[in-house]
């Protein structure tokens, strides 16, 4: 298998804030864009790994800003880096209102997703080699979250994210 | 205002799964059940917090098994902790299938919630008094799990997450 | 195949009011609920049967109180009978708006399930014994709303609904 | 207010079921179905009243044969009577599989409806007055299933019920 | 095959607008109505037809007047001709306030729609034969209007439309 | 107001076609298609316009291949030309199955809106400038296209179809 470029699964999702996906406010549920941004990320992660895939975690998520009936959200995703049968996606969302000239960020988000064949079994899925320097940040942090989320699933051993450990404690190093 | 047991915001949530929830594999996807997640704990924050409350953040959620069409999926919630203006409620996600018999967890998950007013402006909420020795190590953990929140957000320097350190470094203090 | 208790089919959900919901008047629609309510005692007669269920009969619901956007609909499901090849299931329905801090009883209602094996035939289903006093009175009564249904759809002649006549004409007799 | 016929009020809905709509087997749900009756049975009751209508009740309903998934649904809705600010609608729905060419009947049903105006209080509603020997059946047999309804809700003694007692005990009288 | 009457083709459509159908104005958006017009034309077609259909075209359709959220669409539709495997269904679409008794022509359309066994081949579809003089003007319009849909295709020279030259440049022939 | 590069108005939508999208042949139906694109044709019209807008017409549409359950529609829209207060939005759809490798052009088709206040009243827009030869081609033929919507829908003389005559009849002329 040919390593690929996050060119590849570069996906733009641009969808409308109708009555059904708001809260009494007017304000998007949050669990709504969670379901969006899964299927954004859904698509980039297919588009890299050539195979059906499914959603194997969600990190850390913040909604800072309400998003608003009538608003278009912008999810832009592209895989970050491939692991052996897996793949970490990150997202970029903003929210604008098109007709007032408005565009904030509303958040950015990292998805994993794990190939299966069609007998849902996992599969092998190629490597990803960075093109920029921003991707190559990207590309070496994926080693990090990883480890974050090998610890809070009572994966890993803290004492062995060494990664982490750098991220967090940097300092004291 | 009264502090509040976790009995008062306790809901169970029960949903049928649906071709439409579905990909490709007749697998639910993670997407349709985040937002599940996201209706069942905002009805448990809403009835601690008695307010309109919007979704602040998400945690690091895993999909260990695969959940299928015709599944019930049972979603347990309870808040944990109140903070000033916002509520961490803990979610407890079963998979059962009523015919064969079976029925495994699918994952637990941590979502925040701010509680709001009419007019949108955030309001203190009561505090929660957890009543059995597992409602103390939840209300204990919620502030290690905010620390880690606020650094993933670039809102706390690592160095001063005190709860969180114990967390990953127990060993070496 | 053991008898089984009421508790073994329990069943709660909650369902929060959505827009798409409700009517020009922001109610509940009528349908909408029936439908919940369709698939809440549908989950809980698979839980007695052990088996796929399909709805057989839906007996008279009445809507005495609004239900508004915003409100959550809880609805208590549990099984008061079991017949040869099929159960009845009975709901208990309540609408809250949590922010106000109101609770009203919405409806009660009764729902019939026939028990299904994977080729669509009908298939015996296990006796329900009841535990409580309560239970016993439905128990009871679960006759007499089945010979109505029967007279109802043209298949017993009035004459032979002995439970029912009790139930018109107690003091006649 | 003048009388109205049947005729201003008859609605004809066709729906497609589709994936979404159905169970496990591949049969539309029994409470999507009542969903959709609630629907035309509303838009019926709407064109009779000339105002906003919510559903105040549903009678016995049977679903004696399994619509499948390609199906169309056919109902046909009109008003049998007129009370004082509600109407009872019928509707006759059937199932058809057009490309097999097979069209049968699903089931019969009643609805009741109250009329709003637009601050929800009940408003008055013009009479109906059947034009042809099948809808005076219709409208005749609407007062027995109105003391039926009474007494399911509590609201009428049997004792009182003098026309449901003729429909159930007609040879004994 | 026998040919066949446009009666047996004649579909009635009714659908209430709901929020979720609505854009920020409470109109209608036009590609909710489409949606609905493509399911009301391929019940039609299928009618004609006995057999699954696909839609393979939709002509020219304009939106003269907003509908607006609480509205009733009603869509009447029949096959206006049939070609050797096609069907070109005509549409007649009416938005009806029903409390304030306004009723005004939405638009009208022509959707085509193709035959197909179980393995997706095209197979012969039945001769419609008009009944009326009306049914008669809109069999022989669809000549013209099959032309322009070839053109716009670029599957036939403009120059060998003679029916559609008819249609635009009458005066000067 | 400054006239606009289409480059202002370019949208991209990515959906995954679910079970409720598609047809017993396990097609996605041409009226979801059509939905999907006025979305998408909306928010482009929307970016030109910086107002609200809707749907004034579509031209006509054919649907060539049949899009599969599971694929992905690609949707890419741009404003071509504004009129004084509506602009013509061009769509180029394509359907990809990610994981066998296969991406096939849908359709193209042209959608047009209306620009309006918060009051629904009709406001100018911005004229568009196009930058490269493609929109240049765009741009003139936007003309024709309104000429045929205008005879189509009765308001224009087909003789007077000046710019209509010569895509028509370029050969004789």
């Amino acid at each position: 298998m040919e390593p690929r470029s996050p060119k590849i699964s570069f996906t733009i999702m641009n969808e409308l804030v109708l009555p059904n996906d708001t809260n009494t406010l007017n304000n998007l549920m949050g669990g709504r864009l969670l379901h969006w941004m899964d299927i954004a990320a859904a698509i980039s992660a297919q588009k890299h790994c050539n195979s059906i895939v499914v959603t194997a975690s969600v990190d850390n998520v913040s909604f800072k800003n309400p998003i608003k009936l009538g608003d278009v959200v912008s999810i832009e995703a592209k895989v970050t880096r491939a692991f052996n049968t897996s793949v970490e996606v990150r997202m970029d969302v903003w929210a604008q209102n098109i007709p007032s000239g408005t565009k904030v960020k509303s958040n950015e988000a990292y998805y994993t997703f794990v190939a299966l064949d069609a007998n849902s079994k996992a599969v092998k899925v190629p490597e990803l080699v960075p093109d920029t320097d921003e991707e190559q940040v990207l590309y070496e942090g994926a080693l990090r979250r990883r480890q974050l989320r090998l610890i809070l699933g009572g994966k890993m051993d803290p004492d062995d994210a060494t990664e982490l450990k750098a991220l967090f404690f940097a300092a004291k190093q």
